[in-house]
């Protein structure tokens, strides 16, 4: 099969379709999304060697599960082992001898075939075009942050960043509190946003602080800096950002102000694919451009540049 | 009244006894105790000039309320306005209009006079001595953790510090679980503990992580990166250190584990005082000098001093 396989460079080859493994599936790729994580593999994040990728739907062309086989499926990236005490404590998605696709000690999407746990795949209705059910994974990481904090409708809510978790984020939160406000870099990005009727800002703005909650989805180190100037005493600030250098932070305020900093990372699948059925989060205009997978590698570079949104691949 | 003043450098002077402005009262001191906030004063801390110290036990002599006249009393240290949109949602200790007791606009507690709200005040029982209840305000700080999260008695917690407040917060916190144990330098202080069963550690012995609930009580500015080490995923890091420098701070490994970050300051009287009452805190093991107001800049000096615990001044 035809594969871009990362081993510090990045390049298509031609390999064996991979065998399953006891209770997973093999999953025909349809579509696959480019996530800024995957750029950050390339720059060495998680030393990661292999197949990177890990938003993807596709068809179940083996499973010892009839009700998969030859459905059309997205899947949960964390395949944890079952047996340990953060198993236990029903915290799978943070086993530390889990595997993650694309990401950690198993090979993900960029690829015509991967293997996947059975009990990991979501079954895709008919209704949703693989454009949109490739989004699945992100908005599942947007769900993430009301499956992690109690959200009002009175909230005041500030996302910083409008990258496409950015953007995830504003619209998942905006059904819990229309006191959002999305500041970013980029007129083109916000008029996603304003079509959807949720405000926006310019980070050149003077923005009204004093906020709830606060969302950093900027992706750069400064992203709590400025989200711990904006939040209010006792507010929440959701840490969405992952950048690999340190950051010089003055937590004294924080700590006067006795403000909440909270990591949030990947999220439930369910309740995002219900938005994207419901049609609750609107996806589509975030595709800059779709590549074919032989075209990976431009693909990826294509995806690092400040002004695109998501980049897609065909299989 | 003599008073210690703070203007760049502390000395004792000779000022007028303050007015009391209406709705306060006016308090004799008795003792009053030496917080590291204190010696962050010194330094600059908060830029303020006046008369410092917050921790104290007093008469009062002058009031409009009948019921505290003549009695024996502790004080909230936070002066708030009442009417912003802080004190109007039930943050009175974070109102941006507010003057703290020795710290910000309002003069303190290391002189023989010094006025306070009658509402900040609670009247102190016949069977405390001043020496106990001296300690109110930093064991109310310790108490404000199980205020902010909900501890259980299987959570295994790691306090790291054994510093005043590391040791009033492992006691706090042991009295919610048994799991707990508190992390310091010196064997001293650690035996504090050890004579109260509460299980201690050296911080060069190595600690078992994966702690449901850590505390940075370290007062240094390494004391977040540890407790970050220690936590578990979905685990929660208290933050009581204030330290006037920045860190650089690796925010990868919280984000991925989904940590909360919990910034903490002043906690309930009520409890505290309760706590005093009942002898679920032990505090006077913990005073290692006392002296007379007339040598507070030197009892500063001393309790600056890495070996010491509490220095209380007499009035």
């Amino acid at each position: 099969m035809l594969a871009l396989v990362f081993d510090g460079d990045a390049r298509m080859q031609d390999i064996p379709i991979p065998d399953r493994q006891p209770g997973e599936a093999l999953i025909r790729v349809l579509s696959a999304g480019i996530c800024n994580t995957d750029i950050e593999i390339l720059r060495g994040y998680m030393e990661f060697n292999g197949i990177p990728g890990h938003e993807f739907v596709g068809i179940v062309e083996e499973s010892d599960n009839k009700d998969l086989r030859g459905k059309r499926v997205v899947g949960e990236i964390n395949c944890p082992c079952g047996r340990c005490r953060l198993c236990r404590l029903e915290m799978p998605h943070h086993c530390r001898e889990r595997s993650v696709l694309g990401i950690h000690n198993r090979n993900g999407a960029f690829a015509e075939y991967l293997t996947l746990p059975d009990a990991n795949l979501l079954v895709v209705p008919g209704s949703i075009p693989d454009d949109v059910a490739v989004f699945t994974e992100p908005t599942a990481a947007a769900c993430r942050i009301p499956e992690q904090i109690t959200i009002s409708p009175e909230d005041r809510i500030i996302v910083l960043g409008d990258g496409k978790l950015g953007l995830l984020v504003a619209q998942v939160l905006w059904l819990h509190s229309k006191h959002l406000v999305c500041v970013g870099k980029h007129p083109e990005k916000a008029e996603i946003l304003q079509k959807l009727r949720i405000a926006t800002a310019h980070c050149g703005e003077p923005i009204e602080g004093g906020a709830d909650i606060v969302v950093d989805a900027t992706g750069s180190r400064d992203g709590l800096g400025c989200a711990l100037q904006l939040v209010r005493p006792e507010g929440t600030v959701v840490l969405k950002t992952i950048v690999a250098d340190t950051a010089a932070l003055d937590l004294t305020v924080p700590v006067i102000d006795e403000v909440t900093i909270l990591g949030s990372r990947c999220g439930p699948f369910r309740p995002a694919l219900e938005a994207l059925i419901l049609g609750n989060v609107e996806v589509r205009p975030m595709i800059t451009e779709t590549f074919p997978l032989s075209e990976a590698p431009h693909a990826l570079k294509r995806a690092a540049d400040p002004d695109v949104l998501k980049v897609v691949l065909h299989m």
